[in-house]
């Protein structure tokens, strides 16, 4: 666990610290004493006396006091020597900026594993290595080799990329954003983003946290860590590599459906992370959320010195989950009153092409006024008579004013709108080139806040001692005879375990039971080989189906027993499955595969083309509560067929949500199920629940 | 038809010209005389002598020569009365400046329906009303009211929004953008877009055609034009009102998906035509375009100082029409002697945070040698070492020897990289804020040029004498009886006409028909009732369906006759229509409703949930060509059903191709019909055709 003396040391020891300046280790030191700093630093370094004043020592084991965090800039190499010796002396935190561990690979590797058994054998809450360092604004401490200091603010940043590290300062420096925290995470060989968002989450000085990632590292505890965190802050993430074709795709059918982005998609959707598409979105969302203010209502109010903004605002608003909102008739009155005729002085107002500042802030003073408003965008084009500076000057008042409500503005154009800007920024009033992007961030604003105060609940099985052993016994069974696939009588009966409805059937395994099975379960039936050394049952003839009298059910189970046993002549088989043909209800299919990032990542979909042709599926991570199983559902483009088209019943969706908290909980408690595929099964009317036909455990 | 004495004028007359500062008629007439202009200028202002030095005239007629283009700053009420003096005086072209005409409503509609007469009958090529002005750097004119003048180059700007003017001109300014003609359109009373696209077409100085356009003028005229022109030079459009709801939604199946966007969206793809869905995709794709550099391939080098930035860009073409660049081994060899060890020699190339000028230089170069490579994306981010303005003169040595080749550049960050990216820009080197942006840019460029030499034919069905005068005949009769729709019979007829195949029927009047017509078509039939009086055949049991044999025949006949007969009890029955089930082949639907701006929209679809539920659908704009026909069955998701999944025959999509460009001839050439549904066809297997079951011809 981060605790406080990481990012608030009362001392320091720079390890490797060099006179010469073009080492990192003379940047690093400057930086720590340059910035107002108010704790002890120590350089160490055996071949100097003194550096930038400071007495220098020999090595870390020599400094007579104790050190809250050492800064290593040394060799690789000597890197567990010095971690060694760090630990002796009890440092508790240490930041290794060198690079050459992991990310140049063979002893790279071998080096970073050899820090890490250091770091856990004394417990060192390791940052990097290969990283830039930290910026604390708080402690005025630049323990970085980044130029410059954050400026003061409530935004946390923390970055796997230290270009992008470099990046971010330098827009905030133009942007006027400050920040808390500024942590370059570099290889994460010690702390994670998992480990800086708990602390995030109790840090009083930190309102927003912001991350570039490239992967994330523990997935099952990002979810839940990341639930938490969102519920007080915003978390907005870059999760770059978006497409990087990982292992070699999964053949099978959930496999291909699930691979590249979808667990990232799904894990921030169910953790109410923010993803930033790109660098420009995280910028513009830097912008609003920074601001932290809270909108509860999705009205918004326009006021613009031309149409053609207007329209294109309107545009994006009403493709977005915002809405323009309604003035109530004193606030049309007092626009009516006060602006010239050729105004428009419904939303969005349109103060016209002269507007100077003084009506500009008339407009916006009475449209914040208004109860049905909950955020302003003010739109300006650099027309003749328009008084930019003043306009600005003139949001800003009203920003004061109307502290609760959130005053966005898009001031359009180049050389004129800049000094506006510049003067918008510098009072931290969030400006965007352009509408669209506007309206975006405020949408993200307001979806965030909406969904930070659902519920969620999580319905659990509780499975008796013998069924779980049960199932253990089946897996380590399955798993020592190598097979890749749990026998199909068994994984019904793990189904069953956890109380999932499966379609009635017999096992048959003579001539005289067809007819009396079939009959019991009622014409048409179907019937599938049962045998642990087929796989493929279609392709050997071990499957028929629509089989509609005695006559036909002796003959489909002849025919199926010849044609396996002609190809395969030393299968061992089971018997064969009998079910009824299921006529009624809609095809569905639950499948589960494990991303490599977030686990058990569970797809719904309706079966046959919709899954197979048009792709109308979607995607959460266990566990999955009962609000996202709805979700998942409802998200499907073909979900209509569910809720009943022309007249026809609803089908049973309350037993699908169900059904695949179920499969959740089944994928959560079995790690070594790989994947799973309920393919298909049959939703039946509302009130009738649902039975699944077909599954697969592949282990 | 535009001019050339439009934008280069040999005398210019302004009248309202003012020595007032406040007044317009005081700054157009300044500006006109402060950037250079060649030509002579006439002050006309009957209550004065001199303005700025020159002689005024008291009224235009008085100008003692011709004068080429006249220039109205003066009252709306007296505009037409000065436009006549302007006709009389043989002035061609004539710019109204002055607001207060059709966006006032009212008198202000009678007024400019005034000046549109006035304009016919002289022949003047008329601007505006209520606009600023035109700006022209080749003639260096700025007859405007807008400050500043536009810097030279090759992009002609056009825009409905005098506001937007402004914006470009101010983002103009600051981007070093220049302009060949710069249009401020107004309210298109007299000259539209499409004009000045012709123009712009043959205009030699304009090399890329912009515009902003709430509204399109002629869409079947524009559809002409803009293919002719974007043969030759791009054509970028910003369409704002996207989402304004026009005229009630018609209530047709059709009409309820056609809504709204769907037409400009089917245009804008007919006919090449760029959409920037934003000033700030419209400001990325100046930049780029701007170059007249054409992209025939998509094959994108990369150098980068930093892997983040990489990995968002190969994320950002992964998802695009783009893709990396593979380099041979010829440059990957010269990369590995001469870059660091670090360093990524494969595309993207990561020349590492150390990186100074000289190395990336190396890296440029070598990759825009490489065959394989079409274009450069360069990113930078601020390292400590980052050499950021001598990079940025690298890139600009670069382009200019490799000019064949695109090279664009993202400099990530604020402060340190601004100095690097004006210089980019004064060099006329494309610079985005942000990879994604970069990327997308591209990718419209490279889509455009691919487009551009796509072939397209126009099949035309030739109808004789007979066949016209009947449709004529049908159409009138029908309009004259104020029916809503077509006659059934009629309908087929005309689709026959067009060579629209259509199932087999029999119309009968009497018991003893129906079983000999049935057992002709062969069992199972369907039946309902013909009758110009009933529109809702279903709703009154005027249908019967799933007809298996004689007795069933003769009983739905009568079923439907005495359903008919007790609720319309007056209505004249022409006879019960008999036609085979069809139950082989896929279920599609084809629609047209016309669209307020384009006209004719057809709308492709596969029956049933597809179109009802998924709103699987695609939309063109008649004609269609054969090509565009391919596409829009192409373009749904559920095509793949129509090429054959699990081993089914592919469906006839060329008979579907003939149909659709049928169609849409059909709704050109009779443009009284408002709608037209086939509504279900079937398309067979392909070599098989198609069977048209029921079709409604709206007028």
């Amino acid at each position: 666990m981060i605790k406080k003396n990481f990012f608030n040391p009362k001392s320091i020891a720079v390890v490797g610290a060099s006179r010469k300046k073009t080492k990192l280790g003379f940047t690093i030191l400057k930086n720590i004493l340059d910035y107002n700093y108010k704790g002890k630093v120590y350089p160490v370094n055996p071949k100097t006396k003194k550096i930038l004043g400071r007495v220098c020592y020999a090595n870390i084991s020599q400094i007579p006091i104790k050190i809250d965090l050492a800064i290593l800039v040394i060799p690789a190499k000597i890197a567990p020597i010095i971690l060694e010796e760090c630990g002796r002396k009890k440092v508790p935190n240490v930041i290794i900026i060198s690079a050459g561990f992991k990310e140049i690979g063979g002893e790279g590797i071998v080096l970073e594993k050899k820090i890490c058994e250091i770091t856990k054998k004394y417990k060192i809450n390791l940052l990097g290595p290969n990283c830039l360092g930290i910026l604390d604004s708080v402690n005025n401490l630049n323990a970085s080799f980044a130029e410059g200091m954050i400026e003061k603010g409530k935004v946390a940043f923390m970055s796997q990329s230290g270009a992008i590290c470099t990046a971010m300062l330098d827009w905030a420096h133009l942007n006027d954003i400050g920040f808390s925290r500024f942590i370059s995470l570099g290889n994460k060989a010690g702390i994670t983003e998992i480990d800086l968002m708990k602390f995030f989450a109790r840090d009083k000085e930190t309102k927003v946290v912001l991350a570039y990632l490239e992967e994330i590292s523990y997935g099952q505890e990002f979810l839940r860590v990341a639930k938490k965190l969102t519920k007080k802050k915003p978390l907005i993430i870059v999760k770059a590599g978006k497409t990087r074709e990982g292992q070699a795709a999964i053949s099978s059918h959930t496999g291909s459906l699930a691979g590249r982005d979808e667990g990232v998609v799904a894990a921030f959707r169910q953790t109410n992370t923010i993803r930033a598409n790109s660098l420009g979105d995280l910028f513009n969302l830097i912008k609003v959320f920074n601001k932290g203010i809270i909108l509860r209502n999705n009205r918004i109010g326009i006021v613009a010195n031309a149409g053609g903004p207007s329209v294109m605002t309107t545009d994006a608003i009403s493709e977005s989950s915002l809405r323009l909102a309604k003035f109530t008739s004193k606030t049309i009155r007092k626009l009516r009153e006060n602006l010239p005729i050729t105004a428009n002085i419904y939303n969005p107002v349109d103060v016209v092409g002269d507007a100077m500042a003084d009506r500009y802030e008339l407009a916006m003073e009475t449209v914040l006024k208004d109860k049905n408003v909950d955020a302003l965008i003010v739109l300006l084009t650099p027309q003749t008579v328009t008084e930019i500076e003043k306009t600005a000057r003139a949001i800003i008042n009203n920003s004061k004013k109307f502290n609760k409500k959130l005053i966005v503005s898009s001031f359009i154009g180049g050389k004129k709108v800049k000094p506006g800007i510049e003067l918008l920024q510098k009072n931290n009033i969030a400006h965007f080139e352009f509408p669209e992007e506007t309206v975006e961030t405020l949408n993200m604003l307001y979806r965030y806040c909406k969904d930070r105060s659902k519920k969620e609940i999580f319905p659990q099985v509780k499975l008796l001692r013998s069924q779980k052993d049960f199932i253990k016994g089946i897996v380590a069974k399955n798993i020592r005879r190598r097979f890749k696939q749990i026998d199909f009588l068994e994984s019904l009966k793990i189904l069953k375990y956890y109380g999932i409805m499966t379609a009635e059937y017999y096992l048959v395994t003579s001539k005289q039971e067809v007819k009396k099975s079939s009959q019991k379960l009622g014409y048409p039936v179907a019937m599938k080989i049962i045998s642990n050394n087929i796989i493929h049952k279609t392709e050997v003839g071990g499957v028929e189906i629509n089989i509609k009298n005695d006559k036909e059910a002796v003959s489909a189970y002849e025919s199926i027993i010849s044609n396996v046993k002609k190809e395969y002549p030393k299968a061992i088989i089971d018997g064969v499955l009998i079910q009824p043909m299921i006529r009624e209800g809609k095809e569905i299919i639950i499948g589960m595969k494990r991303d490599p990032q977030f686990g058990p990542l569970i797809m719904f979909g309706l079966g046959g083309i919709y899954v197979e042709v048009l792709k109308d599926v979607s995607f959460r991570v266990a566990p999955v509560a009962k609000e996202q199983a709805r979700e998942i559902i409802s998200e499907i483009k073909s979900f209509k067929l569910l809720r009943g088209i022309r007249g026809e019943k609803a089908s049973d969706i309350n037993s699908l949500v169900d059904l695949i908290t179920k499969v959740s909980q089944l994928s959560l408690d079995i790690p070594e199920i790989k994947e799973l595929d309920i393919n298909p099964a049959f939703v039946l009317s509302k009130g009738q629940g649902y039975k699944v036909v077909d599954v697969r455990f592949i282990i």
